[in-house]
């Protein structure tokens, strides 16, 4: 049974990595030990080592150890075998680049799809949509593809940000660059605030945090659903 | 001789769309007329007519028309045939799908390379770059590829933004998405604030405006340049 956190950020503002999902982490991973960590999007371009040991040190707090995917010689493999999986954010562009040149897009859900504990933080959260196309980040790399996971019917929008009332800055709002993605396509898109995840188990989908989440259908005006609110029928 | 106007924005807080620009353009487009327009961008998702309406109402305010290179049932030749051209903003990942399966990259750089005048403005800008890969937009269609005109040397990165020091938004400031580009790409970014644009004559690239902009090359720490200062040899 599908069992996955799809949140919106790793660390929010005042609070270390992960800690404020610590309870909802005990719960996912309980009786794990050890989490294959995917540190493909690497934030700030630091090595896959260094992200590996950064998060290492949040894991370690709750008693549990990481090991990069990048460590073993075949990644497939490692997917099949974890006992819980962990893909970290940074950008999406390379993160997706990464997950289709090594050949892991097929078996990270598969495994997923078969019951294997998943975190996604930030972009790690974007590829449980249908496709990367409501990411917030900057095309550094021209993936081979924009589809991703579709572990959720619907697309994911992390970092989710309110359009703020005093800005005299003309770029989009995140609001209208969702509004100009549903001119082409249908489906949902999830806001997710800072602080808000998804509580992804078989079919069912639950928003957590303390924070609503923004909701966006194509051809209607956008709307908040409240904590515990379930999304699995949002298609 | 290459004459382009390469604007970060059409419009700027408290002024009508190119009001800011109306001395530089009447330079830009001196003793023309009419203005091939190409609408791909469709900002909001309105139609091409639509877009080159709204467009129009601004360049009528100097006495000159625009037509839209969609009305053409070739547009490569509308483009060789063409006294001056503008691209405007919207989503500039569909801008550069439109140019590639419209086929017309290759007549539009030749146009400006020939000396057609041209003004581009955000995602008509960003295409002048060498790439796409810095642009703010969300990546809602996937094009053939992100390589653009490389009009000028370098990339370019409209609306250019700095980052907020009293945000607790953890998603990633401008500065960072462009020092995680040059993670993988060398070439340099020149960050645009709105009210500047880029001056190409020839070999020769101005920055115009009253604000600084801001410079970003691998490996270095970003500078600001003032307005006057010549980047063509930023490369």
């Amino acid at each position: 049974m599908t069992n996955c956190i799809i949140a919106s950020t790793s660390t929010i503002h005042g609070s270390k990595p992960l800690e404020y999902l610590r309870e909802a982490l005990l719960e996912l991973y309980s009786g794990i030990d050890e989490i294959l960590f995917i540190p493909y999007a690497r934030p700030g371009g630091i090595t896959h080592d260094e992200y590996t040991s950064n998060v290492n040190i949040a894991f370690n707090k709750i008693n549990k150890k990481t090991v990069g995917i990048h460590t073993f010689s075949n990644p497939a493999e490692a997917l099949k075998n974890a006992k819980g999986i962990f893909t970290g954010g940074g950008n999406t562009f390379l993160l997706v680049d990464q997950l289709y040149r090594n050949k892991v897009i097929e078996p990270l859900k598969n495994a997923i799809h078969s019951g294997t504990p998943y975190l996604g933080t930030s972009a790690g959260s974007n590829i449980c949509g249908l496709t990367m196309q409501t990411t917030n980040d900057m095309p550094i790399v021209y993936p081979p593809s924009f589809k991703t996971l579709g572990i959720v019917p619907f697309n994911i929008n992390p970092h989710y940000l309110d359009p703020d009332p005093n800005s005299t800055h003309k770029g989009e709002t995140r609001e209208t660059r969702i509004k100009e993605f549903h001119n082409l396509d249908p489906q949902p898109v999830v806001g997710l605030r800072e602080g808000s995840w998804l509580n992804v188990k078989g079919q069912e989908v639950l928003l957590k945090g303390k924070l609503s989440a923004r909701i966006f259908e194509q051809n209607k005006t956008p709307y908040e659903v409240e904590p515990e609110s379930a999304l699995s029928n949002l298609n």
